[in-house]
């Protein structure tokens, strides 16, 4: 009996199964065509709808009350329905799509009180109100532990909706934040503090922020799309490391990271030093951190863009013609540093620190 | 601490929390307006969208692996797959809206081979194309046991979405096929046949039918919605009964049921005889049918409209003033019979059958 995982199953059963065709619906007075559906890997279905918008639609899962941290006792129920929705908007956020609404699926214990019921809606409904949209349905019922789910939908101008698929040789890469919290989270929190090796209270919070007020960027991602200035792009739900290495397959480019310009925060690198690792080890491995991983043409434009709505990102790196994504430190080229998230892996935080490397010896011949 | 059952969770919390009103959403070459959301209650959301149509989305989880009838081995995991779509396709057949897609959430245990996600994904898929629509992404990974979840993306000429709250009194009241197949098949497979009590082959097949292949009646729901002759719709997900209590309520009118129109099959009759009680005690309890309920005005023009369209329906009683749903049964008014589903009940087959009645005994006077 084969047991893929996940990535593979997605090349072997997913995209075989469902890579169909369709006409396009046609209800007399509106229309919509299916354009970019499961097989193309994206993080979410694209139709094109008369009336000259694209609707984008994705789907996720969230581990909820399996997350270590909400096992450990760092996040509350309000959290765990801000996540789910937020990690759903994420999805579209990445598409350049504007939400127009979430449903969410909310299964629960027959014993769960109503007021913790009400704390899981609360969090989905704030974290709705704070991407300026809302829960528009769903179903709640009954399980043998609480079950989270989501679906959020969007739209964007018609044909600008940013895929995986689109990076060129000679676009710049970009990161619309820091990278690496959410995986230092686990670690530090399950791993580090337990043994007594603690940290200043304000890098606690910077390591849990995306856990527990985790931002879907759709303030980013509209606006590539509305500019039309994006090429690519996808949001890290599985580390920059796996992000990079999906995006460069999905474009069929190579990628050159300039480590050192990957924004890191203070608490990645305190944490990265209590486990004696370098610190772009653990902030490029399994970190879902809901930032987006973009590319554009010119380096300057997409710069002026952002910024004019007032936005900021971070030039990381560019799009090469081959090779895959590969790291330049130092002026060396190497491969590039994290361990990449496995659903099937059992302990993921011990399974991740094995992985990473050491701190970066002074580079040879300097 | 209170728990409350789902209805009143609905009612207190999700109703509450999801009121909100919103914005249209634009994005310049388009537009998307939220109409009907959580508040509502219906089985989706819909939004009116620029370019004539309206747009409906809703989502549902599955027990899937917990069926009483997985668990006996009377369902495969090609099976829970097809469920899964089918379900969440009647939801957007009961707001009269053709699919244009869905998006289905698997999770599963590590140890799910290669073979068996792809039952599960090949029953999605054949689900899909029997109802000449297609999965068209979402989310598979890892989890302690299978899950299943999926939401179904549908449109509808602009203003003809079906609700539950406009049926009007004086309206007749239809169903679109036999009830209680899948609920006398759970009390069946579970209490009858392990003790020997065992039906024809035929009538098993009947029963097990809308577990095995059930099919959402998008054929009636597109026929209602373009003809504009429905004016309130739901799909049966909890029985009859619960769904003509919910009908009732949402449209403030009265219906009165003739039980003798009501349509239930040959194997159901045959349990309720084996159970020694009421058919049509059985035949409206908890059972998840999946065909449609609805009302509209004049009951021969629904006949002629779904007659041209090879559709046939059963015009089961009338909508009136007020005074919730009620049976007739030999001439007199009685309470309308059955057992509705309760998602905190612990073995749903044992209490339903608790809750029976008896065979009718001859009508007094007669």
């Amino acid at each position: 009996l084969t047991v893929s995982d996940e990535k593979d199953r997605v090349r072997l059963v997913v995209r075989r199964l469902f890579a169909d065709g369709a006409d396009p619906v046609d209800v007399g007075s509106g229309k919509a065509a299916l354009v970019t559906g499961a097989a193309q890997g994206d993080d979410c279905a694209v139709f094109e709808c008369e009336g000259e918008f694209d609707l984008v639609i994705g789907s996720d899962y969230v581990r909820g009350p399996k997350f270590t941290l909400y096992e450990l006792g760092y996040l509350s129920l309000h959290d765990l329905g801000y996540y789910l929705a937020a990690a759903n908007l994420s999805d579209i956020a990445a598409m350049g799509a504007r939400p127009i609404g979430l449903t969410s699926v909310v299964r629960y214990p027959n014993d769960m009180s109503d007021g913790d019921f009400e704390q899981v809606m609360r969090g989905i409904r704030d974290a709705a109100r704070d991407h300026n949209t809302q829960n528009v349905g769903g179903d709640i019922g009954g399980a043998e532990r609480l079950i989270l789910s989501a679906s959020a939908i969007g739209i964007a101008p018609r044909g600008r909706v940013l895929h995986r698929s689109g990076a060129r040789p000679g676009d710049h890469l970009f990161v619309s934040g820091p990278v690496g919290n959410a995986g230092a989270a686990v670690i530090y929190f399950s791993q580090l503090k337990p043994t007594g090796r603690v940290l200043p209270d304000a890098l606690e919070q910077e390591l849990l922020r995306p856990w527990r007020r985790p931002r879907a960027r759709i303030d980013i991602g509209t606006a590539l799309a509305s500019s039309g200035i994006g090429t690519a792009c996808q949001d890290i739900s599985d580390g920059l490391r796996a992000t990079l290495d999906e995006l460069s397959t999905s474009s069929a480019v190579g990628l050159v990271v300039d480590l050192d310009h990957v924004p890191v925060g203070a608490g990645v690198a305190a944490v990265a030093d209590l486990l004696e690792v370098d610190k772009y080890s653990l902030a490029l491995s399994a970190s879902v951190d809901f930032e987006l991983v973009f590319t554009a043409p010119p380096e300057a434009e997409a710069r002026e863009t952002l910024s004019k709505a007032g936005l900021e990102c971070f030039a990381i790196g560019r799009a090469v013609e081959s090779g895959g994504p590969v790291a330049i430190r130092d002026g060396l080229v190497t491969d590039l540093p994290g361990v990449a998230w496995r659903h099937q892996v059992g302990d993921v935080a011990a399974n991740i620190v094995q992985g990473l490397e050491a701190p970066a010896s002074p580079p040879r011949g300097s």
